[in-house]
């Protein structure tokens, strides 16, 4: 390949020896690197707090790469070759003379100019505005934001705003992990490619969607930060509603990035607004308790380091969402996310209403309906399930669980969705990034929850860990006759 | 197991050492015996027109089931214990007297006793009226009647006007072996038990339905049956129509054997009739000339044995029909079989309208449409066709072959179709059986087509052994800008 194909960009990367930049993102370009080879000219620089020697930075990188890498992608060969465009500096976020530091390690010409904030948001504006005061935010320059953005539809707004006085629009890519997943935009094809699933896709014959996201995991030493965030603000706010989105969103007409914005924007207008009394009946709040998950005893959140021992942050939620549109009125979106719950999974379940009349021996049981199930996480898969004759005599009606995952042509990788996000970045594509209008609209529907759960002297239900979350969680589908998949629960 | 669980039947074939015997019926019995094991007392008479002995019968059967059993299906215990309860004798069709030969082979309980008619079906009414004589037809007899019942409307009138002067409507089992495949049967229940299938099988969603069925064989020494027959009676009258009305029924309010054919019947009756001008524009009549077939050189239908050289019988018909109600307004049914075509096989491909609006870079193509796609021949299998995404970057739209076929527990073996339907007859059930009316309707509908051709003086349309008919076939879709689907012809 000729060296002028191959990916030649700068990409700095703020927070760049904390945890996310170490578990994915480093991870991510290593694989990028792999598939489509940097030009000698690219430069990933990683932004640290604290002075970080390059050869002590390397050894932490391959360190953290021989952990995290899927199995076989790791090789001594394509490291040291990787490992060539990366450096790494030294900055205070506050003071922007420490950001000259980048000057030098920067190139002038045209390539793509990435700012990666993977930091705290609350020092999203002081980043730009240090950026910008040097003249380092080029026209080729944009920036990535990592969620969450602002901790409120206030903070958000004011994030925007200072974002604006150095970015345009257009300049600006606000990540959502989920959204780069294969299977997301597997889901885009499925709906809008075949008139099986788009004829289908309404009111009429969908009963409800669910959304699970589940980790088994605690707070894992982020007490602090996890003490001021919390699951609506965490996942809720944006992953669970983004994945809503995709799901409810009318077709596009094309699809650019905005039109699909757009859409998606649509839905955030038309998610019924939940205030009052409302809240209390259509949202869970759990918190974890002592527990046993996988055979070990764990502590309840209050217990953890960093966490108050009176904290009534939630570390589960779980909600029912209705959409006041000609399409899904009267559909529920049931929503749930938690942490220590019994494994880290993320699946929708699109269940569609049951045949009006069933004509059969069998006796059609809960299973006998019609289902799409899409896992996003640990593995990504889409399922279809429908009915079938068993084979044999007579006429014994069974499930059919059909797999309707991306096949590979030959023994090509899925990507994580980091290296995916990344390239589109690269390549300037905005399609699966949220514009500021989504930003907003979804801390705009998040906040009075917020706020009630704030002004609040009731505390959270508790669950215990390894449970599937309070009572209340089981409580709220079982009112509508309902419960939550038993794939995920089971 | 019990002695008293074991099947207690007897079974008189008529046209016992023929063709249809010795292929199917026998060895569908012999698998029949291996599944359900038989009664001691359970007898099958085998009626022949001369005399042979008992162990000639039994040898011509032993070789048949050796050359026409599945693989793995023959073992000589079981042909041992199965040879037990064979019998033959030899009978006159048209002498009552000889039919006397039968009474001491028949057991007085209350078995079900099955004559089974696979003769020329002008000899139906001399053998019911000799077993009426006789007093044969008792209480718990049962007829099965094989196809073509009658060569038109008059004839076939007759026949039931005769048989049922000897048996109800329920003792007589008109038999159509394509209704007995394990494929139809799951058809039923994709249709029934599934919202995805029941929401969009009609006008709204449905382009339109294609049933082919193909043989690569010629008349195969039968010239004389077929020059009395045709293309038109021995398969489209039957096969073809009734698997129109398995794929075109209204849900039946239960599946009692009356109701679905309740249902089929009123297909047939909104068949829209095609008389007149309307024969030559949607009805192709082909003739096989020489050509090559499997690299082998074919002689044309006309140098057949039995056949007069100019013979206009068709060996091939082409045709749409249209069915006048409101689920299938405007969506043709187009039907094909022929003799001498590159393979044998029966399929029908359910083809979905296109999405309305096609957002994606991939160029759609004929390919992107979703089908659902049912092979009853050589293999069974049901294969739904949906577009999803290609694993990587981008959005690359692709096809993905779904299996919906019936799956087995175990290593549980798929009958043959004569086997389920034989045991459905000794069981007493209908559902998959012709009522009088579908059979008198289905004639009433083929009628002004055969009486058109007869009083025609144009010849059929030749195609040559080997092709897939004459062009007027390939006309008959491209008119209406559709093709052929690929899977057969390709």
């Amino acid at each position: 390949m000729k060296e002028s194909n191959n990916l030649l960009f700068d990409l700095v990367l703020f927070g760049g020896t904390g945890d996310l930049a170490m578990r994915k993102l480093l991870p991510s370009l290593y694989q990028l690197y792999r598939t489509a080879a940097f030009h000698s000219g690219t430069s990933i620089i990683a932004v640290g707090r604290s002075a970080l020697s390059r050869e002590a930075f390397l050894t932490k990188v391959r360190d953290k790469l021989e952990q995290y890498l899927p199995e076989g992608s790791w090789d001594t060969v394509s490291w040291q070759q990787f490992s060539k465009h990366l450096q790494c500096v030294s900055i205070q976020a506050n003071k922007t003379e420490s950001y000259r530091e980048l000057i030098p390690l920067l190139s002038e010409d045209h390539r793509p100019r990435t700012f990666y904030f993977s930091t705290h948001s609350s020092l999203y504006t002081a980043m730009a505005s240090s950026l910008g005061a040097l003249g380092l935010i080029t026209p080729s320059a944009r920036v990535v934001l990592e969620k969450p953005i602002g901790r409120d539809l206030g903070t958000a707004r004011n994030i925007s705003h200072q974002m604006s006085n150095y970015f345009t629009e257009s300049q600006i890519y606000r990540i959502d992990h989920y959204l780069g997943k294969e299977t997301v935009q597997n889901l885009l094809v499925l709906r809008f490619a075949n008139p099986l699933f788009e004829s289908l896709w309404n009111h009429h014959y969908i009963d409800h969607i669910q959304i699970t996201i589940s980790e088994s995991i605690g707070v894992e030493g982020r007490g602090e930060f996890y003490e001021e965030t919390g699951a609506l603000r965490d996942i809720v706010q944006n992953h669970l509603l983004q994945l809503l989105c995709i799901l409810a969103m009318e077709p596009p007409a094309t699809i650019e990035p905005d039109r699909i914005r757009d859409e998606k924007l649509k839905v955030l207008f038309a998610l019924q607004p939940l205030k009052g009394d409302d809240i209390s009946r259509n949202v869970v709040r759990g918190q974890y308790t002592q527990g046993v998950l996988d055979t070990k005893k764990c502590s309840a959140y209050t217990e953890e380091e960093g966490v108050a021992e009176s904290s009534t942050i939630e570390t589960f939620v779980a909600m029912k969402i209705l959409i006041d549109n000609m399409r899904w009125s009267g559909v529920p979106f049931y929503l749930r996310t938690g942490k220590r719950l019994p494994n880290r999974s993320c699946e929708i379940v699109v269940q569609f209403k049951e045949i009006p009349h069933w004509i059969f021996d069998t006796p059609r049981g809960q299973l006998m309906s019609n289902q799409l199930v899409i896992t996003l996480q640990p593995d990504e898969s889409i399922t279809l399930r429908l009915c079938g004759k068993r084979l044999g005599p007579g006429i014994d009606v069974r499930t059919i669980d059909l797999n309707l995952n991306p096949s590979s042509r030959g023994n090509k990788r899925s990507a994580d969705a980091y290296e995916r996000l990344l390239l589109d970045v690269i390549k300037g594509d905005q399609t699966l990034f949220l514009r500021q209008d989504e930003l907003e609209q979804a801390w705009h529907w998040i906040d009075p929850i917020l706020e009630d759960w704030e002004s609040s002297s009731s505390p959270p239900e508790y669950y215990a860990c390894g449970s599937w979350g309070p009572a209340g969680s089981t409580l709220l589908l079982a009112k509508d006759g309902r419960l939550w998949h038993e794939g995920v629960s089971g």
